[in-house]
């Protein structure tokens, strides 16, 4: 099998200056290609680290892929630590000394001296075009590995990965890329009560199991590797998500709001929202996609009872008697919302998100949710002790998608979650 | 020097599924202690890769930081490769087990089996202490280096690195700690613009400058190492901030938000949001601090124009008139915000944010920001072309919250940005 591995160069990189999506968006097209990386080096820009790395990864890898350093200044010094870790000299490619002319005359543009520079590669290298910018890549092998130098401008090295990257190694590699993989999203359940549902059951072969924490939501991922595995998937999965439950909540989605926007886009249903203690995020989540007015007719955060008053409608004496935390409260505010411009939906929480807030009778964690429809209404009021403000207000957000998903399924609107109390009517 | 270097594991942060944002975190943290990283490995969960790479990197630093692969599943095993690395055998910490099932105790729920895996730590392992969660941190001293393993869970991770891990290397390697660091936080400037007016500055000695950019904001970050550059650093920081003018928006603080927050808060102002294209993101971002209700009073996201009528009063004839995105929409949004629960402020927005809904006299990217006091009404119709929806409403919630700022500052409320055009009234 191929050892692929990506070194990644810039002292930014390396010191968190910027986060390295480069890398993200390397690892995860090889994976839709069938192509695992098998580590990942980042180093900054320091000539003898980078000849070191060179030497040391080139023992071990097929391919590596090199990314940054090929720009014009002092830093960029991916060539000549290349050129030096395989005792070489750099030589000017004429070829992509003309390409820079060109491209600063077409640009109306004088070529600065310093862009002389990226047109000097090692010896032995092959030269790989970029179209799109002024870096040139290039390969060279060293011991058992190609290496394969590409720009840090991230539409460049995208440029240059699809269209020379992914031919070159299919090429040299021969390789075999039958993956497939599904996505399920859960909520509910920790990491390890889902693996010890997952764990007992036999896997065919071929098929491996991963998680992937993205709070409040955690994803399991199902690959498949060769045509038989592949053709196992759908029984494997319907087979997990019968062992799951309740907490699988999508397919094939990053989380709940990206699957209610899909059901509801274009659907001619409409959503309205009132938040107390999620306070604009169930809307928000909407509204970062495109295309969410068709359905999304309003979000009312009314942080205050006030608000809730004088915008919802909800009764004083409602307030008072339950307070807003609470069950008859949050049901008129569901109603409320839902009734000003008559929607088909209405979600409603109301919670004490903490740190501060609880009292006794109801803690920090409370939160009750309800969803109204054009027949009724329905309520919970759930607990989430001892977690942070941010996932006190995003596990109930996921809830309430989770009844108005329910509901669009006309499944039972309010079901128990593994690690998600509850307190009785 | 202490050689420091990071160790990331994990299939999900190799295979690119998740953005490594711990290693960018952790690097721009030791930077600010003045500690440079050297390099870092990402490696995925193969036991044989991890045993590798912590035998080889155990040769070259001093320090290396291990994060991830401390949970209770079977990909988790951070603590068996570095046993089978350094040639012992893990064994049961009781410790450990000991606060594990305290821990479950305490959450009402019985503790997994797979759970005491966490409790297994190699023979020559130091326990670190967790208090925030299961997975248990520990340090192996292996040839020349200390590796120190820290959770997954970013906020597991940050509190380890700095009640344990910073305290650790201090005493370790006796480290001089004298270095600080002022941030400026600023919008409506690129980073190459913010540099051209930074870079002539004459800098004394021992301070340096860092650019952060995390949009809508870029922050300066002004490090001074030693005592002299620290007495500089107010009069440094005074004159960046006088060459930057109106760019800069707060000091010490990580987002817009966060200022009005801190300025808000018990002050005995209150303020209402009506927001349209930034879809409840203004109300959001100051909920997520705890104490908010104390100022703010409501967030009315009226998507639709028929929400903007009911819930806002907008009179119908100013939408045919002027359309949604039009500064007296925007301006009847904030009065009727404002006017429903008498507030000392409010914040109004309506644009077009993309990828579609543009016209050839509102391009995609307009937005029509107001603030309602009780002595009036500010706005601006702004230009954002060019920009992806979410960055159109990032910048337009940033644009919003500046103005606030610069009302309670009673400075000038409508200001030019460099990178953000305007249209004239």
């Amino acid at each position: 099998m191929m050892k692929l591995e990506m070194i990644c160069t810039g002292e930014e990189v390396l010191s968190g200056q910027i986060v390295d999506t480069n890398a993200a968006w390397f690892a995860s097209t090889m994976m839709e290609h069938g192509i695992e990386i098998q580590r990942r080096v980042t180093v900054g820009d320091r000539l003898e680290d980078l000849i070191a790395v060179f030497q040391e990864r080139s023992l071990h890898a097929d391919v590596i892929l090199v990314n940054g350093g090929l720009g014009p200044t002092s830093d960029d010094m991916s060539a000549e630590a290349m050129a030096k870790a395989k005792g070489e000299s750099l030589v000017e490619n004429r070829e992509w000394r003309q390409h820079l002319e060109d491209w600063f005359t077409r640009n109306n543009r004088e070529m600065p001296v310093s862009n002389l520079k990226q047109a000097m590669l090692p010896e032995s290298a092959v030269m790989v075009d970029n179209p799109v910018g002024t870096a040139c890549g290039f390969r060279v092998k060293l011991n058992r590995a190609w290496l394969f130098f590409t720009p840090g401008v991230p539409f460049e090295l995208k440029h240059m990965v699809k269209e020379q990257f992914i031919p070159f190694i299919r090429e040299e590699f021969d390789l075999d890329a039958k993956v497939a993989l599904k996505k399920l999203l859960t909520i509910g359940h920790g990491e390890s009560s889902l693996a010890d549902k997952i764990e007992p059951l036999e896997l065919p072969e071929g098929i491996t199991i991963g998680y992937r924490s993205s709070m409040p939501h955690i994803e399991i991922k199902i690959f498949a590797r060769g045509e038989k595995a592949i053709a196992l998937l759908p029984r494997v999965t319907g087979h997990i998500k019968m062992v799951l439950g309740t907490a699988v909540v999508a397919e094939d989605k990053a989380t709940l709001a990206e699957e209610i926007h899909t059901k509801l886009l274009n659907s001619g249903l409409t959503l309205s929202v009132a938040e107390s203690c999620t306070g604009g995020m169930i809307t928000s989540q909407l509204v970062d996609f495109p295309g969410s007015s068709s359905y999304l007719q309003h979000g009312l955060v009314t942080y205050s009872n006030e608000s809730k008053v004088r915008v919802l409608g909800v009764n004083p004496a409602t307030l008072d008697d339950h307070g807003a935390v609470s069950i008859p409260t949050v049901e008129e505010m569901a109603k409320g919302a839902r009734a000003i411009l008559d929607s088909d939906f209405a979600l409603a929480t109301s919670g004490i998100a903490g740190p501060d807030g609880g009292t006794e009778e109801k803690p920090v964690g409370t939160v009750a949710i309800a969803l109204a429809t054009r027949s009724g209404v329905y309520s919970q009021m759930i607990k989430l002790p001892r977690r942070s403000r941010d996932l006190v207000r995003s596990l109930s957000a996921a809830v309430a998608y989770d009844m108005l998903r329910r509901e669009l399924l006309t499944e039972a609107v309010i079901v128990d979650y593994q690690s998600i109390g509850r307190f009785s009517k």
